[in-house]
Formats: C-alpha cells, structure tokens, sequence
C-alpha cells in the first residue's frame, strides 16, 4: 500500500484523494461482478439456447432479439437495433475431403476438413487431383509450372517460437486470406490449407477468404493439425491424390442489426464512448470465445455500472456489432452513422480476444492521451491488467479509429488457449472459465470508469 | 528494446554486454522448450500410462520407475533414488452418500462424495444420521449442543471477490483439514464439507485432512458444489436425513522415494540449486496440474539446459518429490539428507500450483537477494513473467528453507482454472495446454540459469 501511495506521489494532477475514491469504487465494480456477474448465464443462453451465428442466418437474428431483450433486462436507458446489410454466405453442406490414392495405391482416408468462410463449392462436383504440398508462397512461386489442374496445399504453420501467438496468427493469416487465389492465378483447381493454429487436436478451423475477382473462384478448406501433418509427410512419400467436395456459396446480401444501448451521460450526453464485442460467429461452432466473451463482457459492464448505480458523464454506448467475421458491415455501419451524425465519439473498446484471464489493454492513441492512461495502471494492476501498451483496439472499432479518429483500445486477455478453438468447433461454451470471463469484465468496466471521469 | 538498454543503464553492477549475452540466451531457451519441449509428452505418459499415484500405491512406485527412466532419457549427469518412508492411505472402496430424507419424507437421492485423504471410514457399516449445516465453525460452536449423533455439514465457500483463488483456498482449508475433528469434539458422527472450490461442475474435490488424536476419528468426505448447495438449501428447508459409508484407512507405511537428477556443477560442484515438483498425486485424478505439471517442468528445464550444451557452475538437482499429498515425508527426507551431509543449498525453485500460463515467481528469502533478482524481470518479461515477489516457494522445498534457511521460490501461474480441478477427478491431462506448459518451463529455466550465472 505503501509503494502503491508512492507512485502517485510523483504524478501532479493525480491528487490522492481522488485515487482512494477510485480504487474503492473499482473495487465495489469488481466485488459486484465476482459476486452476481451475469455474464457466464449470459453466455450459456448465446451459446446453448442460439449456438453459431453466422451473419445472415436465422440463428443471427435470434442472437440480436436475445441481445435487445438481455440489454433490456439488465437496465440499460435505450436499446435500438441499427440496420446493415450484411453479406449471406452458407456452407450449403457437409464438407468432403478425402485421400483417394497414394502413389498407385487407391485408398479411403477422410480428411477433418472445413470449408473457408466466403470460398466457393464445388459446384456439385467432386474434384479429384493430385496435390502440389508446399511450405509456402515464395515455394508456389518457384513450382507454378506443376500446378494447372492440381490442388494447393499450404503447410505454413504457426511458429511456436512467437510467445504471443496472435503474432503467428498474423503471419499464417495471408494463407487462409490470399491463398486460394494465389494458386488459382497458376491454373489450381482446389486449395487445402493447414489450419491457424497449434492445437494438439485435428479440428479444421474455417475463417474468411476473399479472392481476388482476376482468377477462378475455386474451392478451399482447412485441415485440422493432424490431418495436415499427413498429408505434408505423404505428399513428400508419393504422388498423393484428393478429392473434394464443398457447397460454400452467397445468397443475396440481407438485413442485420448492430445492437445498441445507451446510458445517458449526466455532463456530457452528446459525447459517446464506445464498448463493444461482435454477435456474429462462425457457423459451425458456438462462438464462445469468439466473440461469445465480448458480447457478455459488454452487456456485464453495464450491468456493474448500472447496478451500483453509476451515472456516467459521458453517454456510454455498449455495442452487439454485426458480421465481424465475413464482412465487418456492422462496424463500418456504426462509424458511418455516428460521421453522418457529427457525433462526438471520445474513446471505444472492444473484447475480441477471447474470455481468457485479463492481462492488459492495448491502446490506439496519441502519446498524450497514452501516458495519462497508464498513470491508472495501479488501479487495475489488483484485477489482473500487468500492461497497457501501445497498439491495439478490434476489428469493429476500426472505422470509427479510422473516420473519427477515435482512440481505440482492445482488451487483451491471455491468448495461449485462442487459437486452440478459434473459428474451430472447439469454440464451445466449455472452453470457457467462468472467473477468466468476470475478470475481463472486471478490467473493462474499471478502464471505462476511468475514462469517464477523467477523459482522455 | 531502446526502453529496456536504458532499464538497464540505471543498475551498475549489470553491464550491458552480459544484458545481450543473458537475453540472446534465454531466447535460445525459450526456442529450445517451444519448439523441441518434450513437457507435454511426458506429462501424457504420466497421466495416461500411470494415472493417480498416491504415496504408496504401485501407481506411484511406477512413477518412480518412469520418472528414473525419464532423467536418465533426458540426459542427466546421474539419476539416482532416495528412500523415505511413506504413509500407505487407501480410500478403500467406493464412497458413498445420499440423502435418505428431508423431513418426514424418504428419498433415495446419490450426492457425488470423496473421502477427504488420511480419514478413516465407517468400519463396513452405513452411518445414517440427521445433518447440522452450519457455515462456519462460528456457527458450530453455537451450535455445540445439538450436534451429539449427528452428520456437521460446513458450507464455508470460497470468496469470489479475491482475485487470487489461492487466498480462498488458504482460508477455507481449515475446514477439511480441521473440520472433522472440530465436529468430534462435540459427538458428530460424521463430517461433510463443501469441496474447496468455485467450479461450475459438481465434482467433489478430495485432500489431506488431520485428526486431533482427543477426538473419535469420524469419516469425512467432501461434495461438489452442486450438491453442496443442494444441501445447503434442504437443511435450510426441513430436517435432512443422510446415509454415508466410506472405507478409507491406512496400511503400515511404505517405502518411498524421491527421485534425484543431476547436472554437476563446473566451478561450486557442491553447492546445490533444486529444482522440483511432486511425484505423487491423488488417487482419483490423472494429477496433471497437480503435479504432473511441476514434474515435466523439473525434467523440462534440465532436458533444455543439457539440450544447448549449459554446464551449471553449481551443481543443479532435478528432484520428483514422493508424498507431497498426504505427509511431506519425500521433502522432508531431501531436507534431512541434506543437513547430515552438511551440503550447501544455494536456491531451490518448486512448481507446484499448475500448468498454466506463468505469470511470475514468489520469493521466500532476504531483501537484498531478492532485489537482485527482480533486476532479472525485464529478461523474463517477454516469456510471461509480470512479478517477482515477496512471497512463495513450495511444500517440497519448505523444509530446506526451515532446516538449511535455503532461499526458496515458486513458479506462480495464472490460477484462475486451478481450484475448479485441484484434487479432483477433473484433473486431467486434457486440461492441461501445451503451450501454457512448456511457457512455465521456460521461465523456471531463465531463472535457474540466472541465479547458477549470477548467485544470490
């Protein structure tokens, strides 16, 4: 407590009066979460009473009456739908992959293999064809002679080495992204990619592609970990054929809704600060972590404010954002309303990063309004927060970073268990913690506090 | 990496082209554990080959064979066994409780039980008594005088409002260690208690209870949480009627053994570093947190140092600890050897609180060692390590601190997940993560080569 004290001794516009009044009331946030916390029950609705909510699906469109009626319930001062059109693709089917010959050898090996969210089937057909395995682009380079009429496989895995594995992520990223289409332009007719991730087990893990409209739109699947270590170790035995069949397709762009509710700032009601998570999920799990957390990280800071009766300067907005995943139209939505509106936007967050132990926030902002941020971090430092950094903030908040120039943050929660389940059907409720979960809303209802009061 | 050379400019005695030559090898380790790291196949042979291996068992003599064989595999200098004497408790058949009638009104209803470790059971007969639930021994001693012929039910709960589980656990083992003969005292005739954690399941949680030798030793068992709010509520309601039997007893003690690695020291060949984990487990779990962690950690680091050719300059001990559970007689012994042979202890690091992601070390030693090693952070900073702080060791290595005032330090993981599997049948390998595995293995071996580099 001491040293505690200490620290602040050396900041002038900190008085300590004010740090006590705020560490007890970051404390009745966290004790009031840890006690009666909705957000696990929450979660457990999202996941088991909807499951996967891939924008455009019937189910999507549950999760946003599921995500009015909730942000009703738990007292917000409005709650409205904001209107998008979002893109529709389904999967259509069950995706095929098999193993039919190895050298000669005709064989009967199944492959666990997903679709890529956005890619295109195979129209009906099954494709049968040799496989060109290669570690990577500057590899599909140097053999795009040997690749009309083949499939591409991609083995580029995550490197263990990067401790945060988002880094990985990011890296292997372009190959789900940009594979396809790379191989298409040499005259491939099917891509197969190892799976972002390093999980121990064999499920696929899907995620958006986008091909570029100059080549074929061929089909393309992920492989889970152990399916992919196959395939890598036969195609380098033997002439190794596949076949596959998919049924991704779009029907016509439709109708979804951001989620939004307010509480009415007392000082400043037309400025807004942002919190938000996406409602969208992959389609073939139940979206717990992603973005499960942040949709109930946002609706139980809320609630904690609400319930311990905090009446916030600033208007504070709590966002159930569409179509994260395949599209991002519910975020670029919310950014054009509010630039049309001349609206006021001084600070947004978001959780998706998974319901793990909190560990910090990562901050997109000026060095000013950074330095005044982590003069807080005592105050979070008791529930977990080890870092505010630079660098960070989500996908759905972007444009409004990007066409307001608001100041951004993303929560950032342990990530080593993320890309175990993320966009795989691993992704379950289970997978969650419920303490993990209420910490990182503990975290972001403290930092959203904080900057209210005191701004940026 | 400008900000952590200027860190460093500020501390004299830390040049910093020792700084370089530290960081640049501890990313070797660091690459070392996550690319070759043999932890989690280890920790799978453990738990899936041997299972639960209480002090004892012939689970746990084939864990010393697998362990013996491990070290050797893995490179050490020498392996060798050192005897003790263990206690032999066996829980002797299958524990059985149920609810037999609240109020007038019979039931048949199984609540999901464990005999708590070292308790003696109910002698081949069923013991069918009405419960007295209290919350605390508060209550109990008010409640003194109904108690006579009846089953105590302590419904003491973790707090959630502590942010480190462990400080729940700390405070709410009293009443499973103590509990059953607080109750005696007073003429109960058995003991419930609510398992010592916040799960969401209902898996009851066993662990070492003692009795007070002036009381009858009455059996004790503990619930999972489900049923333990279950009972709560009923006894709450009307009268609450239930049936227990459980068979745990003890067989003459047994022999024991540490198992013992070493790397010779270069220049102080008889001053010792010990790093260790505790062979033994539950016998109802596969002991993957506990310890199976802290065991493939131990073989971990000595199978990096060995793998990039590290020659210690003290002499460092890989040490499996027997009998951690149910009597401390594997540290004990270590301690004790020790001490006749008047050996020099230098340091001694234990893990023993999970798996998980490492977030940090506590330190038990004086203030002028351990402002050394915080000077060390920024070199375990980018591997996860948030604190090095006052406070911490483990049970292993408590009596070389008691007997040779040897400076102890604990691996201290994220333990948000650990109380939910602690001693219970959850404690399986597949809550176990690779990567949260192998990151504590390679904070434990930065630390070690430092203080074998640098000394305290």
């Amino acid at each position: 407590m001491k040293k505690f004290l200490l620290f602040f001794l050396a900041i002038p516009f900190y008085a300590s009066a004010q740090v006590n009044a705020d560490s007890i009331f970051i404390k009745k946030i966290a004790d009031e979460i840890l006690v009666n916390g909705k957000a696990y029950d929450l979660l457990h609705q999202l996941t088991k009473n909807i499951g996967g909510r891939l924008a455009g699906s019937p189910q999507f469109a549950k999760a946003v009456q599921w995500g009015k009626t909730s942000l009703q319930l738990m007292g917000a001062d409005t709650v409205y739908l904001q209107e998008c059109l979002v893109p529709h693709w389904v999967r259509g089917g069950k995706d095929k992959v098999e193993i039919v010959a190895t050298g000669n050898r005709k064989t009967n090996i199944p492959l666990d293999a997903l679709a890529l969210g956005n890619s295109m089937g195979s129209g009906g057909k099954t494709i049968t064809a040799q496989v060109i395995a290669v570690s990577n682009f500057a590899e599909l380079e140097k053999r795009k002679d040997e690749i009309k009429g083949k499939i591409v496989y991609y083995n580029y895995a995550f490197n263990p080495t990067y401790i945060t594995p988002s880094k990985a992520y990011g890296e292997t990223g372009t190959y789900r992204r940009n594979g396809p289409s790379r191989a298409a332009k040499y005259g491939a007719v099917a891509v197969l990619i190892r799976s972002l991730t390093e999980a121990t087990d064999n499920n696929p893990h899907t995620g958006a592609m986008a091909y570029n409209d100059s080549f074929p739109k061929i089909p393309a699947a992920a492989l889970g970990s152990m399916d992919a270590d196959k395939i890598w170790k036969l195609a380098q035995a033997s002439n190794l054929t596949i076949s596959l069949s998919t049924n991704g397709h779009f029907l016509p762009d439709t109708i979804g809704h951001n989620v939004i509710a307010e509480l009415r700032g007392t000082e400043f009601p037309d400025e807004y600060i942002t919190v938000g998570g996406h409602l969208d999920s992959w389609d073939v799990n139940e979206g717990a972590h992603d973005d499960g957390a942040g949709v109930v990280h946002t609706i139980e800071v809320m609630r904690a404010l609400k319930a311990l009766g905090y009446h916030p300067k600033h208007s504070i907005r709590f966002v159930l954002f569409a179509n994260e995943e395949n599209g991002l139209r519910g975020g670029e939505k919310y950014a054009a309303v509010a630039k049309a509106k001349n609206e006021k936007h001084i600070f947004a967050l978001e959780s998706d990063e998974g319901g793990f132990t909190p560990r910090g926030f990562g901050f997109t902002m000026n060095t000013t309004q950074l330095q005044k941020v982590q003069t807080w971090l005592p105050l979070l430092k008791p529930y977990g927060t080890a870092d505010l950094s630079n660098g960070g903030g989500g996908a759905d908040i972007g444009p409004l970073g990007t066409n307001l120039k608001t100041p951004l943050a993303g929560l950032a929660p342990d990530n080593q268990r993320y890309f175990d389940i993320h966009h795989a059907r691993s992704d379950v409720f289970e997978a969650v913690n419920k303490r993990e979960l209420l910490l990182g809303a503990v975290n972001m209802a403290g930092l959203i506090y904080l900057i209210d009061k005191y701004g940026l």
